[in-house]
């Protein structure tokens, strides 16, 4: 039955038998955590043979560099082969950065606010600048721009992407306008992939900013979650044929391929983009760890072995998401206090509550000892306007773990629900 | 015979003589590299035991996070440990990077220029910033504080380190000067040792500027080619003495150590100083690579094994300093057309031809197939201002191409002297 068709009798019995509920989970001192979307062990264990690689003693690159010392800063050319394949770009398009492709969207963020893009005014002199920022969204790439003081506007999302006619509308006459956050492959924590009517769009995007650059987080290109998956266009190939390649900074990393502390990251773009972004980095580094890629493209070969590597991350995870879903589908849903997504792919189930109730629902199941992303987290400056989304993190607990934090996580939904109807 | 005592006659024919070996030399189809500080194969190769440590599966760092996953963003506590001893600082005095102590170094400048320093103004919005630079000094600073469009200034060298006066009068009432550049421990490339009374001095240094830093980067401080060797001075410990220790970041790294491509870099300081930064740091990285950072521990499980490890390194380097200093000693000493120095530890020779030469010389050689540093990039803004400073890096070459490197290089000094002498 609907929990908003009950008496305020029914939801007082509703709400005391689930507290009762949840003070016996307590007692069972609970710790877990699926706050940040972690690989678990056995993910972990698929590449560790990529450790082995080198046992041979062979630490030459096809460019005649030793791999161990200095030198080749923006990549061997054999992982600028691999990931270039991995992210849709050409070999010269393509920067291979260290392990963490937030750095790498961070650098590019610092470049263009202290020395401008391709020749214009460097962002900290344009006076007030603003992003877009599709909610929810990633709360790491809010960080970077409120670190450089950006102003962040929030752009809801749909099932094929951010609003691209208010997107469209915003960024026609207003100059300050420099970029926007996408994630446009099982967006983060939607798990939407942006339709391809929405990435044409967005490569003909002509803002009044010259400077101003969609940064494309392809973080999750080829982490599905069903055998047979839809890849979201690729975007560099459609701004060419618009004519206006530049306006997008292409990301990707093997995080959640091979190793979240040890993997590599990439970006691409257009060439006149990547020219000008190895120089500045050449300012910075003189070489990241190109032992790190040759492990990857010894370890992997080509491309379709990761996508085949892939198939066994999928093995391990969907049932995961599964359990979530079945769970929520079971609990929740009867009652219509809740909404959430199916993604196919990714790492996250988006959570709906009702309006009001996310914080309490996350702060309900961190004092039983489960830990959930920070309610608000999902948009700029922390501000949920609704206080409703949380975002469901399935991947590192071992499944049984993964059953209580639900059971303990529906439970919270419903004492939270029942706790606005009866205050309404 | 001293060369400025012959007659026009007598460099004339020196000079025709000297010309006639270059062109035997040019014939000989050379191509060797002694531009940049990079280890050899000898010296790469001990280290190679350290891709084996985890072979036996155990990626647990001891604050129970498995380093293959994301998180611990400033660095696993043993590595802290071990390199804290290292560098010479407390282990909460500490934050672990990734493979480049420049990046290091970098990301401090960008912290300072674009959010400031313990609360500060920002120095981008300080209108004119300055930093010293004593000289000749390491190119690659120089690049970092050009990219933010910070003025630099010339501090000569002396024996005892950069001319402590001149800059306790320059920083004294001018608070747009901001930072100073030193290689404490073997200078690059003088390979001098900041004297006791020099450090003591920086450590008390009262800018007029609050938030001067001293970058002080401690890339050599094991890097030893004696058997006995002169540790400078404890800079962080001194300043705490002199109750003065937000002045000073310190920088190290094991590129020398293990490799250069794959090793750890560190920054240190003041508790202040690197809790501020600690935060800064989260906003770029989720984490650095806790894999290498835990390989390093595992290899080396002591500071005093990293010593031991430095032994191997110098056995296999310091007959390469010994030849190069040989050489000059016997092609140049004698004509009095250059002065050098004589390094007991660090990756250079430092040479000063006749005023007015240095280009050419570096020219010369390149035209022969061997690279140097070019002339002038161990000054700001790659300007000599008397073009006589060449900056040897002797470890990469084995040791049979470097004897014909020198001797063509001895060739070049005489040819560019004469030539200087006969223009006159």
């Amino acid at each position: 039955m609907n929990l908003s068709q009950m008496t305020k009798e029914e939801i007082s019995a509703f709400k005391s038998e689930n507290e009762k509920l949840y003070s016996d989970f307590k007692g069972k001192g609970l710790c877990l955590n699926m706050a940040r979307g972690n690989p678990c062990k056995e993910q972990l264990q698929l590449s560790v043979d990529m450790l082995r690689v080198f046992d041979n003693g062979d630490f030459m690159s096809e460019c005649g560099a030793d791999v161990r010392n200095y030198g080749v800063p923006d990549g061997i050319p054999e992982a600028k082969k691999l990931f270039s394949d991995m992210i849709g770009v050409n070999t010269d398009e393509i920067i291979i950065f260290g392990n963490s492709s937030l750095s790498a969207m961070f650098f590019a963020v610092q470049c263009a606010y202290n020395k401008g893009v391709l020749g214009s005014k460097p962002w900290s002199q344009c006076g007030r600048v603003k992003f877009l920022c599709p909610v929810p969204g990633y709360d790491r790439h809010f960080k970077v721009t409120l670190f450089f003081g950006i102003e962040m506007i929030n752009i809801p999302m749909s099932p094929t992407g951010p609003d691209i006619y208010m997107i469209y509308e915003l960024v026609k006459n207003d100059d300050s306008i420099k970029g926007i956050w996408c994630v446009p492959q099982y967006s983060n924590p939607d798990g939407i992939c942006y339709s391809d009517d929405t990435v044409r769009r967005f490569a003909a995007l002509k803002p009044a900013a010259e400077d101003f650059r969609i940064f494309w987080d392809n973080a999750y290109c080829i982490h599905h979650l069903t055998d047979e998956p839809k890849y979201v266009l690729n975007i560099l190939d459609e701004a060419k044929k618009a004519g206006n390649e530049d306006i997008v900074y292409v990301f990707g990393s093997t995080s959640k391929i091979t190793f979240p502390g040890a993997g590599v990251a990439v970006m691409g773009g257009s060439k006149k983009n990547i020219d000008e972004l190895r120089q500045f980095l050449g300012i910075s580094i003189i070489s990241y760890d190109k032992m790190n890629q040759l492990r990857h493209v010894k370890f992997f070969g080509n491309f379709d072995n990761m996508l085949a590597h892939m198939k066994k991350h999928m093995a391990i995870i969907a049932p995961k998401f599964r359990l979530v879903i079945d769970k929520l589908d079971k609990e929740i849903a009867p009652l219509g206090i809740g909404s959430w997504t199916d993604p196919k792919g990714g790492y996250f189930i988006s959570f709906n509550a009702p309006d009001g109730c996310a914080k309490r629902i996350v702060q309900l199941c961190s004092e039983a000892g489960v830990t959930l992303t920070g309610a608000g987290a999902t948009f700029p400056y922390g501000k949920d306007p609704y206080d409703k989304n949380i975002r469901i993190a399935p991947t590192y607990p071992p499944i049984e773990d993964l059953e209580k934090a639900m059971e303990l996580f529906t439970i919270c939904v419903k004492i939270a629900a029942a706790e606005k109807l009866l205050a309404e």
